[in-house]
């Protein structure tokens, strides 16, 4: 039910290339579906306040099975889940967080990007998860 | 790669000298590359909230590389990053917070002002940074 | 009731030259008699850890108007404060934290200092104190 | 002075191949020398609460610039830091967690490890740090 080791640092390693090839550098985390945290990198250079930004887009990710920024399109104010960010501990509710799901589309863990623009994160977050199929 | 204490002092009584003559009251916060605080002062009858507000400015503006009034531009409502205060054990995203430049452009450290208007903040923040080129 | 920032100040220049005299890398915290931060210095290599544990030290000997090392007397296993140092966020209850009294006796302030040993941690802190006198 | 990612990364997988070899199931972390995180990995199967021991570990290595251990035998009750894991949101005192230092002998970094005995945690922890050496 949860990605292996060997699965979350396949997905790193994708992830720190497409963000060689965006000329990014950013921080990278995979959780489990349990929410714990699986693995990490931080690329040289790379923003110090986007650690934690990436860890908590991971786990807000799993937390709802969802995409962060999805989260993020609800918690505006007058939204229905305005400041769900308060929870948990602290939630990240803009993109770059991104459920990683097997072949029957269960939901084995999440990655989560922080280091450049949310587009920049989220295109980085995406080649991650993209890289699960080689295990398919 | 750190400012070391000396220069911490320097660039610390440079504000204070600005907050004086600008009849403020400051908390004055400086923390190295890593963010980690290196010095503080807090001046007579300034308010007791700005201590903790001035570090975590200081800190925010290491974390990414640019001054907090930047970040707060994009976490806005409907903004890219609405609401990234809640990573890092706390966020400050409104002026009085830069980051400190050594003569290469290399950041080594950052300011964190706190006490009055957020346009006399960062008067004083940016006071105490460009006290650092005495030492150029 | 309070010490002023100008009385931090010295008290912390003379810890700092108390601490160089003994060939230490100290950090040294000043607290109010509200517990609240007036001035903090982190001499250049100094542990990092050590910057809490300065301002908890300055904090816990205000909060309780007695030294640290006192405390830690009465939190040892068997003994009638036993743990106390989970309260407040956090205490520190070995020597180096020392309360500022003015001439009356009124407590009207803190020195944390960490760094080193605790004897010397605690010898800066009393150096730290006993500056306070040349204002009475 | 602090380790780039490939060092971090070289030291985690030396760690890991260790942790094989004597037949555990750890988690690594790798802090630099402002104690903020380079890289992590959970191996399949290793403790969930390993995880934030692992990395307080690293942290606490670099806050005081000796191994975990060292701490943990002066502060034990009656001993002179006692309780000082109260200090910087938590420390662990205990064998696992290593600084790291470059060939002039200067800490860049530090290794935390946790998922077994305290010896094999040390063991693995050794074993990381020796492959530094690598790079020299």
């Amino acid at each position: 039910m949860n990605i292996t080791l060997e699965q979350a640092e396949k997905i790193i390693d994708t992830a720190k290339e497409k963000a060689i090839s965006i000329n990014t550098k950013m921080n990278i985390a995979v959780v489990d579906s349990g929410a714990n945290l699986i693995a990490f990198v931080r690329m040289d250079q790379a923003w110090l306040g986007s650690t934690d930004i990436s860890i908590k887009k991971a786990k807000t990710a799993i937390f709802f099975g969802m995409k962060t920024g999805s989260i993020g399109e609800l918690s505006q104010p007058g939204g229905p889940l305005f400041n769900i960010e308060h929870s948990n501990g602290g939630l990240i509710s803009f993109p770059g967080g991104i459920p990683i799901k097997d072949e029957s589309g269960k939901i084995v863990g999440a990655i989560g990007v922080s280091g450049s623009s949310v587009e920049n994160d989220h295109e980085v977050a995406a080649a991650g998860v993209a890289a699960l199929s080689v295990f398919a």
